[in-house]
């Protein structure tokens, strides 16, 4: 008689909608409370008076089955009179916070200014979604205390994230990413990491989603002293990204826009890489366990059938 | 041959409704640049992240013609999904901000974090509403820096006025208003002050709208100080409010509701006491010239009816 192996435990490294698309197939594949989602919040900031958390939304948007699929961002079914009628005042609309969405960061703003943390919020939130600690997967900010990303630009200028990435639509080139040097990650975050048997990266960028989570002491270090399974998806498929500026990002860093360059910026951090079949024999370092699969998540059917393969991918390294 | 006497410059001391109401009555029957409102701040707050300043909004929708005038605060065609989805999220919906009204608070609370003055933003608001200083009456806040009014109960609690205001009904007696002592009037409301020819008392709350307004240094001493014609409008007629707590509040500070108490509260800071028809025969002390008539301002036809009357009146004293 043959018996299932117990499910392993997994915390998510997330950004938004490559770390939101894996997150809900992670949480179709595995027990509600075997899942912790650790969100980047570098690109937090605060805007209009309120503190708007764009990853930590963008998971907790699709995990809840609110998120509008086609944009990747915001709320199903939104609209947009606030911010319009804004607008029309003088205000900035550059950031679209629709109707539904500002309920997010309006309540997020109220029990912030109460003194709680953004931990405590994220759940709350959850919760306010139908969910919660116990009845889904663990969704929980990198940190509590601001951490924000800065991007220099190829003209020395340094921006506020949100600045560059949606004013500018990511268009300045970027000579450096900045991050925080005193970023530091929530006691949850830390006792996840300490718990967890998989640590998955999912396919996010890894220069702005990514590198702040590994920045926020002491996370790396977990990740690269523990005996867990580390595995990162490529978020770049025949050199490109399927969303958002990595592979351009790649390119002004110096880098090859390629999936074994993404395996190679990771560096002996994975035990395991997972890319997609258009880049089928993508060669890497000895030691680096790879994956070759359809990396697309086409929704909840491609979503669960990845995180599947890849916990499988990651099983074989914990026997 | 006569001449029309030429139109007195005018600074109308303004609350919420009723200041509104007579602050667009005034503005209908004055030259757009002889109209200047100063509204009270006092019960300003922040909430849900944002800067939230009800008098002047009340004062700012009326006389650009959005307000809802059966509520008598907020704005007409109104919306409420995005504070009806964070009461479901598990936020605090006693103060009703809808999509519309949302949409001041954020641009406010935008320029505010940008460091602009309450009293720029307020001109900013004005002309996003298609108005703007010269082409209509200047409204100001009394301050620039918070000066909020705080309601001492009776069982000796001390809350924020829109707490005791709105969330309580202003149900819990009044012991005392409780007035900041540090609050100064802008360079805007003296210069006002200093120029104007008539100061009108809106029928405003005496305690918690006109008070927080003469307690903002030096307002309550250039209008005892300097020869402008004060005149007040009573906001009790029959010893009832028209709207609001003014009435239990004056029973509770020891006060008779009555329209002349109100006369005998502002003492001899006024030159003349506008008061109901209802309440014909009112005496008041030697010297202070009264005028009895219909203070109910039914529709724009009612509001500058009394506008013009208590101007006739307020000219009557300064030959």
């Amino acid at each position: 008689m043959t018996t299932d192996p117990p499910s392993p435990h997994v915390v998510l490294l997330a950004g938004g909608v490559g770390g939101a698309r894996l997150a809900d197939g992670l949480a179709r594949a595995l027990p509600p409370d075997h899942l912790t989602v650790v969100v980047n919040t570098g690109d937090d900031f605060r805007h209009l008076g309120l503190t708007i958390c764009p990853d930590l939304d963008t998971v907790t948007y699709m995990l809840a089955g609110v998120n509008n699929d086609e944009t990747g961002w915001g709320r199903v079914g939104e609209s947009w009179r606030a911010l319009d009628e804004a607008a029309r005042l003088g205000g900035p609309d550059w950031f679209r916070l629709g109707d539904l969405d500002l309920a997010t960061h309006l309540a997020r703003s109220h029990w912030l200014a109460e003194g709680e943390t953004l931990t405590a919020v994220t759940r709350r939130l959850w919760a306010g979604f139908g969910a919660g600690f116990g009845a889904g997967p663990v969704v929980l900010p990198m940190s509590d205390a601001p951490a924000p990303t800065l991007i220099e630009t190829d003209t020395g200028d340094v921006l506020p994230f949100q600045i560059w990435f949606v004013r500018e639509r990511w268009q300045p080139a970027v000579r450096r990413v900045v991050l925080p040097e005193d970023a530091r990650a929530t006691a949850a975050v830390i006792r996840a990491l300490e718990a967890a048997d998989v640590v998955i990266i999912a396919p996010s960028n890894p220069f702005v989603s990514i590198d702040p989570i590994l920045n926020a002491y002491p996370i790396r270090a977990l990740i690269e002293d523990v005996p867990q399974a580390v595995v990162a998806v490529s978020p770049i498929i025949a050199g490109q990204a399927l969303k958002g500026p990595a592979a351009k990002m790649m390119a002004e860093l110096g880098l090859a826009a390629s999936a074994a360059a993404v395996a190679g910026y990771y560096g002996h951090l994975i035990d395991g890489f997972v890319y997609d079949q258009q880049d089928a024999g993508m060669t890497a370092e000895d030691g680096l366990a790879l994956l070759c699969t359809d990396t697309i998540m086409r929704g909840a059917t491609g979503r669960e059938r990845l995180a599947r393969e890849v916990l499988a991918f990651a099983g074989e390294m914990l026997d």
